[in-house]
Order: C-alpha cells, then structure tokens, then sequence
C-alpha cells in the first residue's frame, strides 16, 4: 500500500494528506441547521452534518492530494452515529480514489492489537463469511506495549498489503516526558525508531516499508536525524499549520528524491474558510476555501524543497 | 467514582472485574446459531451473538462482583455492529449495578484526547442538547503522549465524577521494550507512575484518586515497588489467570486495607465452560461456569491475602 501511496503522491505532485477532523464549530451554520432539520439536535444530526461537510471537502481536493486521515476520536465523540459516520467518510474517500490513513492510534497486547488490526486494516471471518470492518488503508499505532502490540498490526498490513505509522514522536507539547528521554545515552524515541526498522524490514512494498513512522512537524531537527535512521519508513508528518509547522520545517523529512514523507493538515484545511486570509469565500463557499488552502500549502511545501535543492 | 468502586469491592468483597472481551469461539454454538438465524452470518449476527453472552454473563456474576471490563477492540473488529454490541454492555451492565471499565486505551494529543474523554467519560453538546456517547465510568489511558495527552481525560474525569486507570507497566511480555528502559537510573514506568502521582493530585475522592494506573499481574515486584510510589493510585491488575499471573502474585499490589487494587480475568471467567476444571458444567451453562470461576477466583485472592497477613 505505501508503494501505492507515494505512486499517487509523484502523480498527483502533493506529499499532502487532508486530516478531516471535524468539528461542529467548523461547519458552517447552514449545513449544521439542514441536518438537525432533518435529524434535530441529536448524535444523528450531528454526524449527518459531519458526512456531509467531509464530502463537500473531499469532492474539492480529491483531484489534488493521495489521501485523507480521519481522526476517530473526533467521529467516537459523537457515539455510534458518529463512527457511522467515520465509515462513511472512509468508504466515500474511497470511491473518489483517495487513499485513507485511520488516525486511531491503537495499541494494545498482541491478542487485543490483532482485534483492532483486523477492524482498521483487516477483514473477519463470521460463521462462513469474511467481512472487511472499516477498511481503512493505514492506521496510526502506539508502540508504549511493545513488539508484541504491533507485530499483529504488522502481519495484518501482510496479509492484506495495508501500511502503518507508528507513534515515534509527536507533535504535541509535551511529547518530549517521555519520548525524549535518554536511554542508554540516545532519547527513547530513537528507540522506537529502532524497532520501526526491526518491525518494517520484511514487509517492503517498493522503495519503502508498509511500517512507517509518526514524527511532529514542530520537531524539524529530530526529524532531520529520524529520516536518516530509518530509511526505509515513510514519515507522516503531522503538527503542519495550525500547531505551527512552516514549510521550511518539513524539509527535513524528505528524501533527496522528495518522497518518504507526506504532510497532514486538518483545520488549516478544513476549517479554512474561518482563517483570516480565506474569508472572502464565505462560508458557503467553504470547500472551495479548502481546495485554495490545499493549493496554497501545495506551493508552500514546493518552494521550501525547491529552495534546499538549490543550497 | 473510585470511591464507590472501592465501596463495592468492600460490599462484595471482590476485588475483581470480569472482562468483557468475547471472542466468537468463547461463545457456545447453540448461541450462535441463533443468532446467525435471526441476522445472518453477518457482522449483525456476531454482534447479537456476542451481546446475549455478555448478558448471560452479567446475569450470572452481577451479585457477586463490582464491576466489568469490556474491551472496545473486541467489538471494534465487529464494526458498527460490533461498537453497538459494546455500547449495549455497557448500558446492561449499569442496568445491573454493576460499574464499567471501558478497556479502550485511547490516547492522543490534546484537543484529540478531550474528544476521547468524552467519548467514553463525558458529555457532547449538539446545538442545545446533551449527550454521553458511551458513557463508561473509567477508561484506560496510553501516556505515550505526556501530560498533554493525559490531562484532557483527568479534567473530563473532575466535571463528571469519572475515573481512568493510566497504562503504567503493561501485563504483556514485550512490556519491557520500552516501559522498563532506564531513564536517570530508574525505570521509564516509575516515571510514568511519578506522573501519575501529580495527575491524580487534585482529583481525589474518598481515599483514593480518580487517576489509577495499570499494572499486569505477571510483574508482581515491580507491582510491590509501584504501589508504594503510588500510595493513592487504584490499580488494575490484568494478566491473572490466562496470562499466568496467580493469587500470590497479586498480594503486592493491595495495601494493607486489602484495597487498592481490583483484578480483572477475562477468558479465565468468560470461557471458564471451556476449561478442563469447569467442562462438567456444559456449553448449555456457560454463565453458571463464569459463576462458579469468580467464586475461586475471589477465594483464591482472599486466601493468598489471608496468607500474607499472618506471616
């Protein structure tokens, strides 16, 4: 799958994956008001307007990036109605031919990671009958278990030629409590970098591994040395945008090939229409804010590899 | 919440949860094939198969211990179905008194980890209405992250008198890879339980703090050394039974009180019928199996403290 992914990343010229995380404050008023006519003030309401403005964004930017990432947590907000709507969000990306990484970051000892493998990347069997539960094409994995959390991930990715990225080191503020710190005189998450090459070198699908790994555009030196120690990983790169990424940060998870890595934005795209310089497509226009937003990080990621090509 | 977990482990005298976590092949065929009539061999059919054997379950030990522990993986892999099934164990459950500890292990950075914590311990808000998605009363938390990962659960704990249990040392052989490596001359877990120890700070209630830890039952010294680093965490034991731990092996992790720390089973109990020790009950009386399963383990548990107190 990952050969796949940087097929459609050369093709399409955009290291870029749209991270729908919706939130109701994102979604215009009108489209909020249409689905609680229809459903009122409920779960169902809700995730109805959730669907709804996912495709709206999907249909505008499904011509120029590879893939998006929903992030379960903002649809298992919502209760059943709302992971029904994660599904239907996964199936619809699908039918545009977008690619889809389950943000889910599940992880778990090996019999319990095997389980949530088999519903994001994996099918199950039922009596006589093999079902596919939500089909996603990569998930994010937590590796605070373990080998024998992921392995189960990564046989699943096998037999079903899914990918994974796993948690190295993330975006967030305090990342760094644990994953910085040092063990036998290099930080922990040099560590799980280890392993990322350990787990991922017998599942190659082209140039690189389906075991990929998670590292936070607000770490661009840690990304600089991460890149070199794992080769073979593809690097999903979140914190771009609104955690305050640049496109000069994002330079150093490349190749010199200008692959091995692909860029989330989530509100920096889907919420762009409220940002300061999109506001003049006004709210019913909100996806066409969005396919300007993926443009414009498009021209900002190019000049920035651009510019270091030239160096 | 603590303090009524800890209330009715006294009232019970259990400190023991079931865990929830049926796999099709724990569930009698009979069972099955009923549902399978009603829905098919479809992800429908193995959901209602598994709800009915929970219920069974639930029936059969609800008398006898505090609470439940249903893993989401379990049901995840079953799809929307599969999280209805899970959402139906947990509403039952309360139905019968019993408390639910919804085995998730979500974690992320933190906007994403509030929507989490309100997933499973919380309320959403959709346009004036209110709602619990899932409604657990504990969840389990991966600190991977760091404190901005956790903190969004320990706040959604305090406006809605919930409780989590923080991975701390985890039951799984490969725990170790990462939780056991040496930072400033001591184990990363002891620092996570450090952590621990300032989250639940000020959230406490009764004797103990909405913020536990887990801690596998097959680790009982480093469960000796935690549980005196973490005088106020409550402790979730997994690993008893299946996984290899015994009742000697829990003593370390209860304080004098004999409280402290509450230890769940899941296959040892579930699909105790499959067992050489309970295979005279028969497929037809599973749930009087589960019964009969929590009844030694409780005297199991009671007899290796008994022990402990009078050496």
């Amino acid at each position: 799958m990952i050969h796949q992914l940087a097929q459609e990343i050369k093709k399409k010229n955009a290291p870029i994956v749209v991270g729908l995380d919706p939130k109701l404050s994102f979604i215009p008023e009108v489209l909020l008001q249409k689905s609680y006519t229809a459903y009122g003030e409920t779960l169902e309401g809700a995730a109805d307007a959730i669907f709804r403005f996912n495709r709206a964004i999907m249909d505008a930017v499904a011509d120029l990036v590879p893939a998006v990432k929903p992030q379960i947590a903002m649809y298992e907000q919502f209760g059943i109605p709302g992971l029904m709507a994660f599904k239907k969000t996964v199936d619809y990306a699908h039918s545009k031919g977008l690619l889809v990484i389950g943000d889910v970051k599940r992880g778990d000892i090996g019999s319990t990671s095997e389980s949530y493998a088999i519903a994001h990347l994996g099918k199950i069997k039922v009596g006589s009958q093999e079902f596919e539960p939500f089909a996603e094409d990569f998930a994010t994995v937590n590796p605070y278990l373990g080998t024998d959390g992921v392995k189960p991930f990564v046989d699943v990715c096998k037999e079903n030629g899914k990918g994974i990225f796993v948690l190295v080191k993330t975006s967030n503020p305090s990342s760094g409590e644990l994953q910085d710190r040092l063990v036998d005189g290099k930080p922990l998450y040099e560590h799980v970098a280890d392993k990322v090459n350990d787990w991922g070198r017998d599942c190659m699908d082209g140039d690189y591994s389906e075991v990929g790994a998670v590292i936070g555009a607000t770490y661009p030196q840690i990304g600089r040395q991460l890149r070199e120690d794992m080769p073979k990983a593809f690097i999903l790169v979140p914190g771009y945008g609104a955690q305050g990424g640049t496109g000069k940060d994002l330079v150093p998870f490349f190749n010199a090939d200008g692959l091995g890595a692909i860029v989330n934005s989530s509100r920096g795209i889907i919420a762009a229409y409220q940002k300061e310089e999109y506001k003049n497509f006004g709210a019913e226009n909100f996806a066409d804010a969005s396919r300007q937003a993926v443009l414009d990080m498009q021209a900002d990621i190019q000049s920035a590899l651009d510019h270091a090509l030239n160096e």
